[in-house]
């Protein structure tokens, strides 16, 4: 049977942001969803409810031992006004993948997509219309158990909010300065590297701070055992073209499985464009860019889709690629990842997933 | 200029739990200390206040991006009623340096030690005086800024909890059963291993969840690099007695500096007993222990003191130690170092800090 899900609608409704002044991740719509999870009940009351602080415990575990995973995806307003999603069910599939890796309670995917849709529904007018603008969806769980001991928490909150998004290029894609990580290391094989987990992300930080001084967007990370594989940049998937062929890294246990990333390859093949997933070092790089060979690289990810990366420095060497400039490649992906995800081209993949919006929360 | 902490006292107080009944970290005392973080303020307002949720926007950071640091120390009762320390300077120091890896502002140490002196004194009554009991504390610092871009918060909590703690071993002293992890890995140089952040015990639930089946209370964790030397044994330091010598791996960048490690090796060294901070891999412990020279091994930390292991299981096979009965060095470290905390013995090395009650605070 089909879970319904309660809702209770706030009683004030706040002013939305204009359009051209919108950041990343720093104002929430008026309502989000929250279900429970304790034992024995399982996960239960799932509910839309006002955007409200949460009430917890400072002996919580999420306080403590970080067990907590989160997803990212994007709601997008199409020229006829609807809301649309892109591959939602990827990113409750991967939640749940975390989720296994982390101790953490599954979810029912079904009802976690119903509960987004009906979330986004409700909140459409909160939709920016602008191009390249957004409705960001972080749907996370968190542990919040009352106890101190290392192990696995025995309440979860599976939590859904959603928040309006600028353009991530204000100007039009634009290509990015990257320093390859020699020092630290983001994840490791038999680590938490391929699961969506707070812990990969906060031991991220320090790298980034470190490179940014210097005037890098991001780093690239090299894999934690031989310091030699590349795996991914900052906290996207990365592509490189070399010699009129794709290279990705393989999944390997410490790289998130990106829906982007996939949705990247599915194109290429689509276009008959040479694409491998592949171990690639950092020395094969190198040398593919001596050699003249090293035409385009780029990231990819849900907040920026695709970044051309014009830069990449390497023991103190700057490997200029594509002459600074973002590559044939990587402006087509761009182009027509977007052009699907606001239903401005045909989506021969399936991909996107309307929003229906029933009657009864149809905005004037 | 020393700062003042601010007080308010709850208006009621919890009854105390009976102290053949406590569990560790599951009841908590009727106050906590809470200090913000905020930009351009810094750390201000250290206050102590009735214990009691946190109320936390649902886009705080620590929800998300797992930006944390943790601490754990007790407070001892003497036979004299007097509230004790064990070298609380180092928690602190170390804290300070998980918060450099995880781009946390730092705090003042000196007084975060008259914070959890003064919070341990108005909570006296609280440390429980049946042997090998404790008032366990637990200070940790969480990211609060409402935001979902991945960077450094502006906005933190530096919070202080008590829970009054039970003996670790219900029966005495008692070995454990040990599983060597092959699969998982805890931590890699280069990553957070060394720092006490929610992250390296989030990814540590999955191999304890596996072991715990097969009946082990541990797992014994290998490098992340060659999956052959040494680290951790559960969260504790570990130690194994050799051929007469006591030997635990040495500090390399992804192992924690245990508080009960540094001590244990100094009472070692006191009693003219060979201690030695190297490299040890699984393999020269396996040749050690069929040359019959794997004399004692034990694992150190705050919660158990010392955890003697009596089998360790490697490749499904079973390394039986010392007849998986506590080793004489086991023991005296254990005695030799809770008669300190508890201060039945002299202090040679200056580790204990005593609480004064100031009369205002004293209880009846």
């Amino acid at each position: 049977m089909e879970q319904t899900i309660r809702v209770e609608l706030s009683e004030t409704l706040k002013e939305k942001p204009k359009t051209d002044q919108l950041e990343f991740g720093r104002v929430f719509t008026d309502h989000m969803f929250v279900m429970e999870y304790t034992e024995p009940l399982g996960w239960h009351n799932p509910s839309i409810v006002p955007y409200q602080p949460l009430t917890i415990d400072p002996s919580a575990m999420i306080f403590h031992y970080g067990q907590s995973v989160f997803e990212g995806l994007k709601a997008y307003l199409t020229s006829d006004g609807d809301a649309q999603l892109f591959r939602p069910e990827r990113n409750l599939k991967r939640l749940n993948r975390s989720n296994q890796r982390l101790c953490i309670p599954e979810i029912d995917e079904k009802l976690a997509l119903k509960a987004i849709k009906e979330l986004v529904a409700l909140e459409k007018d909160w939709i920016p219309g602008a191009e390249g603008t957004s409705l960001y969806i972080r749907p996370f769980i968190i542990s919040t158990e009352p106890y101190l001991g290392v192990a696995p928490s025995r309440h979860y909150k599976f939590i859904v909010i959603l928040s309006p998004v600028g353009a991530y290029y204000k100007e039009g894609i634009n290509p990015v300065k990257i320093a390859v990580e020699s020092q630290f290391v983001r994840a490791v094989v038999g680590g938490t590297g391929e699961a969506k987990t707070g812990g990969n992300y906060a031991s991220s930080l320090k790298a980034q701070e470190v490179v940014a001084k210097e005037g890098y967007a991001q780093v690239l990370w090299l894999d934690g055992v031989e310091k030699k594989y590349i795996e991914e940049v900052g906290s996207m998937n990365v592509f490189f073209k070399i010699n009129g062929e794709v290279v990705t890294p393989a999944l390997n246990g410490s790289i998130l499985e990106g829906v982007t990333r996939n949705s990247v390859i599915q194109l290429l093949k689509h276009w008959n464009v040479p694409v491998v997933e592949r171990k690639i070092s950092i020395d094969e790089l190198h040398e593919a860019y001596k050699a003249g060979q090293l035409e385009e690289a780029f990231g990819a990810g849900t907040a920026a889709v695709i970044s051309p990366i014009g830069q990449l420095t390497w023991r103190k060497e700057h490997l200029v690629i594509n002459n600074g400039e973002t590559g044939e490649i990587s402006k087509k992906v761009y182009d027509t990842l977007t052009e699907i995800q606001y239903g401005k081209t045909e989506d021969p993949f399936d991909w996107v997933e309307k929003v229906s919006v029933p009657s009864k929360v149809k905005h004037a």
